[in-house]
């Protein structure tokens, strides 16, 4: 009965387009070397807001607005609003689908919660169950260090190999009709964990999850690296993205000159960011400002999404717990002739 | 294209059964009307393990394997496990799917987190993107109270009209073959929020957007109370359900005799429960341990099963924000002649 089941991977049978998107960022993101990609870049952190917590809203407020615009979309074109992000609860997926009247499916899988977004509502299109889907995420550097680590206030000092999170949020809205990109096959990933336990040092606890979930959308698609053009990961940073490299190796898989990582591309060249970016803004805005146009402009023409999420909580690493991790996949293609 | 959605309600093609399920609660719980019928009471509430954390987890993992060892199913029996809790990070779920290989996404719509799950499982069945999905969620009384509220140790009071978090979990497998109960309709609820701000007061703030979302299910398949022999609420409690029923009364809408809640009926009769039970573990075990059996028999036939979720957190309750609800339907019916 599941006919578009292969192993874990989903193939579309009508593949689902992004129809249209929006992508902004914090300061710091925009002096990147991506800066001038994104749709908007604000120059203060709290956005104009009263609280970190209520810029990031704005953040994805604007995103959902300007990709709607884009694609000539009002609330009453799109069937369903799915949406999620990396504070306690999801309060910014949460709050902002208050102010639409649009079904709301909250999502939680860390900082590949984009990527999950994206397959579920492909998924709810090519089932029959919705025309049109808007799918969201963010992250916001102040909100999340305040949460995950400890209040900026402190000062405190991080490993050179510590992720900086991106303030970033994206918008994406899916359906038949319009633009350029489309969705072909998704593969969810199973969590793992080999015991890493620094949070500080997510990129490495990630990478075999990352490694799991590539590994077997090859196996299910018979397919290899060299069928992609490119693989994306979401936020390993440079020290996930090295050990990748590595796993996939082990398994006769060279990705050495296929493999990029949002995270570690949306600070390259600016100093005293660590491994790169980290959070799930970081694959919500690189999606649409980086690999999308590239697909557009015909550089690119099939390109394997890897949303990369840490599943802890503070609580978990007080409590002693290592960190487990998970990798969802999506093919993202170039229409043909489109 | 949609062909299988009317309004915010998706109609299923083919409607998934509800293959095995299984509900473990606490010991308060345990006391109440419904004591005997779930599958496992623990006798206290750290259930051998050295934190609520833990214990929480341990709840959910024992509600899975009763559940597959009910179903005669194995871990590669299952497509997708889709789940989530109230837990920062929704913990609980990410480190239960640690222990099973099988691909997970995680789900967050507050108490709502159950019916969000199911009908996301439902639809990936009907699809065709799945023939087995597992869906779980749990809530635990200490957790949710330490995080949500005040360290228990504190003694805080609390007014009458609190509601008390279910120490519990639910797993449900949903599939083709096997079963007596299957699901038909489902419907994505929006985000409501009519101001209430007083977080002991959840009943009062999510009974609106229950309301909308029963109100919305009536209109896209053109029923009304008459066509449903139960509503069940997941946790209203007491007062959250005379709001829900007067605000259906607005709009000619009775079902005074038709409505019962999760919350409310878990702690029926127990002293010292305020409004009654909250907490998605109260719609997670109520479901299989109340709601099946009575369809089963026979006394049921067709029933909407209405989560209804508080979507708050206590930044947003210090940041004098009012709290927005959602709630998600399901039509849950004895499979004729099954």
């Amino acid at each position: 009965m599941a006919e578009k089941l292969t192993g874990q991977t989903i193939v579309f049978q009508n593949p689902p387009r992004i129809i249209s998107h929006a992508s902004v960022v914090g300061k710091d993101e925009g002096k990147g070397p991506y800066g001038k990609s994104f749709d908007l870049v604000y120059d203060n952190a709290k956005c104009g807001k009263a609280s970190w917590e209520k810029a990031e809203k704005k953040m994805v407020s604007d995103a959902i607005e300007l990709a709607m615009g884009k694609g000539s979309l009002a609330a009453n074109n799109i069937d369903l609003l799915i949406g999620g992000d990396l504070l306690n609860q999801i309060i910014t997926a949460n709050f902002l689908a208050r102010d639409l009247d649009i079904p709301f499916l909250g999502v939680y899988g860390a900082c590949a919660t984009l990527v999950e977004g994206m397959a579920l509502g492909a998924a709810l299109l090519d089932g029959g169950f919705a025309d049109c889907t808007l799918i969201f995420a963010s992250s916001h550097y102040q909100t999340a260090e305040r949460q995950y680590r400890t209040p900026l206030e402190y000062g405190a000092q991080y490993p050179p190999y510590k992720q900086w999170t991106v303030t970033g949020a994206g918008a994406y809205t899916l359906g038949w009709l319009g633009g350029e990109v489309q969705l072909t096959q998704a593969t969810f990933g199973s969590v793992i964990d080999l015991g890493v336990n620094d949070p500080n040092d997510m990129g490495s606890a990630m990478a075999p999850a990352a490694a799991d979930t590539i590994i077997q959308h090859f196996i299910d698609l018979q397919r290899g690296p060299q069928d992609y053009d490119l693989i994306l990961s979401g936020d390993l940073g440079e020290v996930g993205k090295s050990l990748l490299i590595e796993l996939l190796l082990e398994k006769n898989l060279s990705v050495k000159k296929k493999l990029q990582d949002c995270g570690a591309l949306i600070f390259k060249g600016l100093k005293g960011y660590g491994a790169g970016g980290s959070g799930v803004g970081a694959t919500a805005t690189m999606l649409g400002s980086m690999l999308i146009p590239r697909l557009v402009s015909g550089e690119l023409k099939r390109v394997l999404l890897v949303g990369t999420g840490a599943l802890l909580s503070p609580v978990t690493v007080k409590q002693n717990e290592s960190i487990p991790c998970i990798a969802h996949a999506l093919t993202v293609e170039k229409i043909p002739g489109g």
